[in-house]
């Protein structure tokens, strides 16, 4: 039950940030559902084709692509509201970034896989939707701009592979793990925390 | 019988347009077949896996292999003749884009998908050549440029969904499908449809 | 165990080479982890899905990540010592191609895939690193900048696969399958080989 709301609600708020990224790039109402889709489910096609879980959720239970669609219907029609909140698109990003990390960390868990593989699993699963949206809105990826995106997707899984492995209560570790990847991703960004470049740093031989 | 058809016309058609914009980008004979069997196969390969139906088809059975290489082939070799036919790619994009939609929804029905993930699995398959050949080709997706891209791909489907639903025989179900994605596409584009903007469009509170 | 030294080998340099499009690129450094996971894995990751074994081993197995994260700390901290080899990017490309075609093949072949299927998934699984990378890094594709990239991939393939039917031992197989890729793709580049382009060649009706 925890996984299913998590999952919707981390649709829900990745599709917010593509149907954003649709309506930025002057797309119509379809491309802004289209983008809304990709961000949003992505991810979890991607977490559930690498567990062998198919038909993916995302397909097989009609509540993603609602989700989706009321994302991208809100946005297109209340562009000018959504966008009043500062950085709408990094918030939204954000939060979507931390909910499918935790909750493709704790799946992958579920199914019995060992802590490594399920922290990446977890990670790619964050990364996905953010990934897809911009491949195809011709943008480079966020997961290559830095400011700890990966980053912060594989510290909120290691943080419920952790929480999951002291057998702490599952809504508490999922609520640390999502607080620690969005907190690390809001205040990089933020405060423009940033990784090294090669060459600025390291003595290269 | 009527599905393997189907798909194999379906990536023909597919093929047709990669390798047309594998020619006009200048790319060299692998290039060509390339962008070719990438377009023609990759809607049919994202469905299967999908569906968890591997190795996808387009891997098993060497005549989805045989019918891109002879799209490419034509293509590269017989070039003018087939841009003579006015907005050959458009055409050829629009029919795998219907072949491909109806194909998709039909084989998840067939595996037991209810009607909503039937219809998502459809639309996906049809679109899914198109983004990969848009994507490796360094062009804004057509999914994302409007004209009744992926609407008329989930239109094609509700046909199949609705007449499935309605025991309709199969083959009749699927023209009409097809022919409604086709139809719809093609007309989008010749007659300039356009579906609104955010912003042209809505109160924005 | 041929298999996985070939594999973990194949992934280590596809890793460097996407590390070192990382620092080209003046990626922070977890940009350049990711590069080098994207390109060392996607091959894997591909021909794992498309044989449904999941979840793919390089999600399963630490050893993927570990010798990821190696190439990308490598390339990091030594640029300069690994770009003093000349031409690097395309050395450890051309060798990550040819390990993953080969050992793609080899998969398929023992999971009882027929010759032409085991030589598809084996090209698809040698190009899906180098693709994943420049489609990340916002660059054309070299599978379509000709210079015989997908074609020594599918030579390495079929080489692989004649071996196999004629029984020959699997470590002959696998080197004579990765010398045919790696020889005929770096001499393609070395000495500006190019397969004909539409238009230049050919009657064209």
């Amino acid at each position: 039950m925890t996984l299913l709301i998590l999952d919707l609600f981390g649709t829900f708020v990745f599709a917010l940030s593509g149907a954003m990224v649709g309506v930025q790039r002057r797309l119509d109402i379809f491309g802004v559902f289209v983008l809304a889709f990709a961000a949003g489910n992505a991810g979890g096609v991607l977490r559930d084709l690498l567990l062998g879980s198919v038909p993916p959720l995302a397909i097989a239970d009609w509540r993603y692509l609602g989700v989706s669609v009321l994302a991208g219907v809100l946005v297109f029609y209340k562009y000018h509201f959504v966008d009043r909140l500062r950085s709408a698109v990094l918030i939204f990003d954000g939060a979507g970034l931390a909910l499918f990390s935790v909750n493709g960390t704790l799946k992958a868990l579920q199914l019995g896989l060992g802590p490594v593989p399920a922290a990446i699993l977890g990670m790619l699963s964050g990364v996905g939707g953010g990934v897809l949206r911009d491949v195809l809105s011709n943008e480079t990826p966020a997961i290559l701009r830095g400011d700890f995106y990966a980053t912060a997707a594989l510290i909120g899984a290691v943080v419920v592979v952790i929480g999951h492995g002291l057998s702490f209560p599952q809504e508490i570790v999922a609520l640390a793990g999502a607080s620690a990847c969005f907190g690390l991703r809001l205040s990089a960004v933020r405060r423009g925390w940033k990784l090294p470049l090669a060459g600025n740093k390291g003595p290269s031989n």
